[in-house]
């Protein structure tokens, strides 16, 4: 069991590194080969709103990601990381660009993780894109 | 270090549970009494947006909260639980009807447990108040 603990927090780590390197850069392609083909992945508000399944709907939602914020958006603070066997949830603080303007957030990332992979994971919002 | 775990997920627990039923009745000592008197609790939009600091300040949230949802909100699943020495987040999801409108929300609430308190708090949503 502690072994299972140690892969799922590894794997998440990792997972979590790809995902504030493509929020900065645009490159998604180490986070799209960390997920299983058939992720699913929860999304609070807009276009992406709810349950979204399989790699190549998550890339599309990446892709839409990098367009609004194109000058990268950037982890300023990495507050909490909790786990169990299997979830691991990363409280964070970002900021950039949207579309130009100004941009804040807290964010909560749940990872489930699967072998090797994150096979599902769940986005939520902790403040208005104005402040953290 | 087992131990300390052990208490963190024992008085987080606890908390939760006092917070749904807070949540479902507006009966909201138990809840009160767990929380350090100088608690802060992080709330992501609204008239309580950002940092609230104190008890006093807390217990007004929540009053808030009981007389918006005043036939209750009620938990419908519990989703994931994870946790580290000092923190414990909750993935659930909860129902009831908001100024007489159906209200569905995804929430993840983080608690900090400083010996037998809940000596900080963070709130984040997943949904938008109408689907889960």
């Amino acid at each position: 069991m502690a072994q299972t603990s140690e892969n799922t927090l590894k794997v998440a780590h990792q997972a979590f590194e790809y995902l504030i390197h493509g929020l900065a850069t645009g490159e998604w392609q180490a986070f799209l080969d960390i997920l299983s083909d058939d992720v699913t992945f929860w999304f609070p508000m807009g276009k992406y709103h709810g349950q979204n399944v399989g790699k190549p709907r998550v890339k599309e939602f990446l892709q839409y990601v990098s367009e609004s914020f194109n000058s990268g958006l950037n982890l300023t603070s990495l507050d909490h990381v909790t786990s169990n066997e299997t979830t691991v949830v990363f409280e964070f603080r970002d900021e950039g660009l949207l579309q130009g303007e100004p941009y804040k957030n807290r964010i909560a990332i749940s990872f489930d993780v699967c072998d090797d992979k994150i096979c599902s994971y769940r986005e939520y919002f902790g403040s208005d894109g104005k402040s953290y």
